[in-house]
């Protein structure tokens, strides 16, 4: 059984974003040299995301407005997690909804996806430094 | 390590619906031989779910309700998504809550599950050709 | 390729409940003797989670709040599931926002973690027993 690992860094200019990740797990299948397994991606923080949707920027808007309606970052007072000081309690809610990490499967050396599968990084509590983990093991 | 690896196809007659998929994941352990690993089960598309829950039909009932309150399908117009000419942004939503994937253990050659889970897939824009993979990794 | 199993029971005293159980899936690890690989945690219920985020009391405090708008306990009477004769209903729709497991690297025999990520058991339905099932494989 072969393993690797590898992260990739991020820095956003705004507090909610979302980053296609696709080509960078790809890459790090090719430099892996695993042909059959499983490749999980998670964030490293518990502010962000990592999920498999759409690449249509419309689509990303309405994730933007639909996660304010569920989880609205204001009043920043409206929860008890912000009295630390903190103002992102709702980045923790959103995160849970859009999900920690995905498992995807490695097929003959390729993410084994659908027509429209993209990897995608959700940042909800952005401008600061954060990681994505990725880890394959297979053969 | 082995590896197995197949599809599952499905064309829904409704716009929502939920299938039991358990059978099928547990005969796809049968053929590949794996008696101890990790089992991937995920849709291959981004407007449906694979999820773990009851198989009772009123409990589906309601998580119809439920994700229908939450991501309604109606206003069309409500949805920048949908201006691309799609009416399906509402299921790419649905997805998000319900989740794309489950990764099931595999021990002496079944589903290490607990009394009541079962595996779904959950179709959110349905009457379409439709796929999911079943990524089987262990010896 | 190595493998791994092992279950956690939980009876908790109230109906939602958090309990923080990543020294539990660390010992897991170390029992394991698995350096390199895959873990998986999972609940063996439909009615409660396992999921990654801050160990923050005000956090879980509202997490308990949100989920509870989102998908409240009473009416008992507005879920159709509850006509079986449960009253938890809303326990299985919570658990699809928590999710129902989680998958972590393991990398030179420790969770692969970023500084504040821990791994919860979330019930939603408790005062009954429960199970949580470890299984890793990786050499």
């Amino acid at each position: 059984m072969k393993n690797f690992r590898k992260e990739i860094v991020f820095q956003t200019k705004n507090r909610v974003e979302f980053i296609n990740i696709t080509g960078e797990v790809q890459r790090a299948i090719d430099e892996s040299g695993i042909k059959e397994g499983l490749c999980l991606v998670n964030s490293m923080h518990i502010t962000s995301s990592v999920f498999i949707n759409d690449d249509e920027s419309g689509l990303h808007n309405d994730f933007r407005i639909w996660l304010e309606s569920l989880a609205p970052h204001e009043p920043i007072s409206k929860y008890r997690h912000n009295l630390t000081g903190e103002d992102n309690a709702d980045a923790h809610l959103k995160r849970q909804i859009m999900g920690r990490e995905v498992v995807v499967a490695v097929t003959n050396g390729k993410l084994d996806f659908g027509p429209w599968e993209q990897i995608f990084y959700g940042e909800f509590d952005g401008c600061r430094r954060k990681r994505v983990l990725i880890k394959i093991i297979g053969e």
